[in-house]
């Protein structure tokens, strides 16, 4: 089981790919996309389209674990919001794809135990289990979550 | 200069796509993509980008032109909304395409003279234009407007 949790962003959108086999789980890639430099909203997610894909096609990932958005006060940034996950449904349903939907707070509350901790609580639990070096961007630490997430749901 | 105008929605979203040549406009193709029986809205989303990209290619067009949403009451429905938006951004993006978008009171204001004019003025405008026989959706006649105003944008 090859999990990718996708923290999708406008500007950033962090990622982690996590593989699960003979009950161990390893974290097989991370890493943040850049986008925040393309001169237009089409660059952006043309560029994030690209690289979700082309990571999704290396890492044979079987499943696809992004986090609900709520509804921010404004309603631009929402909008955006929506069009980055709306390639990351293109990209489950190209490639055969399962996908997985998590809110912040059922995320903050399978990692830490606690729905309301702070991206810096799941960001320690994560680099904890995964032994990763200090110091982590948080939309990686968050994808992890968001990714291991969707294996416990697999393995329920 | 080949214009599709898209009036997108998570169930049908109609489309237009306007000919300039030679100082006339004619409609060259028109319908609905109807996905309202899909099973999921992974489904949706791709069946969607199938379908457009498809479009785009077989007739060349050059210019991609959208409607602006507002925000609706329902959260939900608008993150949808900026979902199928997304994978129009893409589109763009694949195919080199300009893209323009319009509020829905520009798209009437510059249809109908009158940015408060009701969905069945604005068809009855495009129908005369067109010379489109009756019954016509609405949301096929608000792609025509939509990709009119593009056209007009790109006239000026």
């Amino acid at each position: 089981m090859i999990i990718m949790g996708v923290d999708p962003g406008t500007r950033y959108a962090g990622y982690g790919v996590i593989k699960h086999e003979k009950q161990k789980t390893n974290v097989i890639s991370y890493g943040c996309i850049d986008v925040h430099k393309k001169k237009n909203l089409v660059d952006k997610i043309g560029t994030l389209y690209d690289h979700i894909s082309a990571i999704v096609n290396e890492q044979k990932v079987t499943l696809l674990s992004l986090e609900t958005p709520f509804l921010y006060k404004n309603a631009s940034t929402f909008l955006k919001l929506g069009y980055v996950r709306g390639i990351l449904y293109l990209i489950a349903y190209q490639n055969d794809l399962n996908l997985k939907e998590f809110s912040p707070r059922e995320v903050k509350q399978g990692i830490t135990g606690y729905g309301n901790a702070s991206k810096e609580q799941v960001a320690n639990v994560i680099k904890r289990i995964f032994h990763l070096k200090d110091p982590q961007r948080d939309d990686i630490t968050d994808a992890l979550g968001i990714a291991l997430c969707g294996l416990w749901t697999q393995k329920k």
